[in-house]
């Protein structure tokens, strides 16, 4: 098995000096893959082998769904319109069965590694890897007594953590969007990039940023039974509430404590912030405005802002304007 | 989308807690994922979804091969005798395809992100998470001027590094196998727990131990054509030569600069160690015997001994007892 995966290795790296015209493989690829790849108007070429299918789907979660053509050599092929720029999740579908495409990195979305491409945004480097100093990602496990588990988180400490042994650093709490883990914002979204690009321009001050996973059970409670429930009812309702409130006691009584324990940061509301994407900023808003007294920064990107309890602060600064929030019902603007 | 992603979170959540008998879903699932799960004696049973597909077979890559029975519901199980305990890839067959189990955690493996299944052993924690203190692996990228890219590697730094500030510490430089990458034994190994458990016990001495991305081509030069070329070919080992030489270059003028200016290394050959996994223990003896300025402690675990130059130092101490190595061929134990 070792031969064959070495002989693979070896083969596929072949593949990638052969392109035609535009089209190139994208840098989301596994080494040597030749596809999926991306042309300069951001259209993505996809490519499967499944011989003896009857149909094969490609499912671009924000793009298209769509029938791929069967080719005389068994791969099937599709090739999109052009996409805008940035990371497209998609899978694949074979005779009825969802699947990553082999061809790809995978990228934890949707509950599972699924695909993704990467479509340049073209003259922006701001989220690649570049020369200058870098940040280091460390993977971290922290035990919770509120889950009764041992939990992963990923910590990006800025390039001049190690060298300036005497200095201390703000906390960004940052988390992923429902379906996504702990991984996201430096697997898909390149955080750490990014981070190290700021600071290097000097438009953000060295900080450290915390991502964790948002999701979260109390030690000794069963899973709720969901069976036949839709999103919005009632049943799945509690059960975000729930897990939102579990996660919250995770982040306020172990995460906090462990990274102010571990980590030389500025252990003060003024210095900790927190922000999410879509889950996560439903989960931002919740857990920053139930503990003011931790937190000073909030952010939500297309964050949802149900499932909060209603404790007089979430309800006093979510409706200052608007209407107040509905606890049974969710609402998000991704 | 993202609701569809919690959804699917909250809905999974359910099943895990609803298993009959022995079978429990495996440790290497994503979150609640009840299928693969295993029992007491090491049988595994996988379970996909394909309804329209004719032929689903599952195929574990050192275990059963064999085509699964569809269900009135459209899935495809399968159950196999009992495993060994360890971790063992797998792939499912749908139609000729060849895809990962959506409910399997990925694996980079066989030059692809590839599913796989824990089976425990009983009575035996040394590979778990453990109330002992934590080291934490860091993500890495280096830029080498060897392959003219930047690199990703994963370092384990032992528990006490951040705190003992001034202790300096040896390196061992441990190597994926064919097809692999460099998350490979943190991933499926789960090395820095075992190093956590083991320097808790006081059996190894706390150390720094960097995995690298063994696969490397020179800047500038073009990726071989090994099109219709099979394992063991002239053209394929001298690519294999080619890659090995151009590591060995990465690894050495690159990689261990950047370690012992990073970290707190002792920067000499008495504290530096390499060893390797298959192709992995191949660029060992490779790097090592050609570097014995650099490296005193050496390992390889079914480690091949192929593809080496024919400097001296390599031929005399590979060949001390045995036959010569044959630079034309391959062998290996795996």
């Amino acid at each position: 098995m070792k031969r064959m995966g070495l002989a693979l290795v070896l083969a596929a790296s072949v593949c990638s000096a052969q392109e035609p015209g535009d089209f190139k493989p994208a840098t989301t690829n596994v080494w040597g893959a030749e596809y999926p790849r991306v042309d300069g108007t951001g259209k993505v070429e996809i490519r499967i082998k499944a011989p003896d299918a009857t149909k094969v789907r490609v499912n671009f979660w924000s793009g298209p769904k769509a029938d791929m053509v069967k080719q005389p050599d068994g791969y099937w092929t599709f090739t999109t319109p052009p996409l805008v720029p940035g990371l497209h999740y998609y899978t694949v579908v074979v005779d009825g069965g969802e699947f990553a495409d082999p061809g790809s990195h995978s990228f934890f979305g949707g509950s599972k590694h699924a695909s993704a491409v990467e479509v340049p945004e073209p003259g922006s480097d701001y989220y690649d890897i570049r020369e200058v100093p870098h940040g280091q990602v460390r993977e971290v496990w922290y035990h919770s007594k509120v889950t009764g588990s041992w939990r992963h988180a990923l910590v990006y400490l800025p390039p001049d953590y190690d060298a300036a042994a005497k200095t201390r650093y703000p906390v960004l709490y940052l988390q992923h969007g429902g379906g996504e883990d702990e991984t996201g914002w430096v697997r898909q979204g390149r955080a750490n990039f990014i981070l190290d690009n700021l600071i290097a321009a000097g438009t953000a001050k060295p900080m450290i940023v915390v991502m964790a996973y948002g999701y979260a059970r109390r030690a000794g409670v069963p899973a709720p039974d969901l069976t036949g429930k839709p999103f919005g009812s009632p049943e799945v309702m509690k059960a975000m509430q729930e897990m939102t409130a579990a996660f919250e006691d995770d982040v306020t009584q172990a995460l906090i404590p462990f990274v102010d324990a571990t980590y030389r940061t500025i252990a003060d509301r003024d210095h900790r912030a927190m922000a999410g994407l879509s889950m996560g900023g439903m989960q931002t808003f919740h857990i920053t405005l139930n503990h003011l007294d931790l937190f000073s920064h909030v952010g939500g990107f297309s964050g949802a802002w149900c499932c909060t309890s209603s404790r007089s602060s979430v309800i006093t600064l979510l409706t200052s304007g608007r209407t107040p929030p509905n606890p049974r019902s969710c609402s998000t603007t991704s």
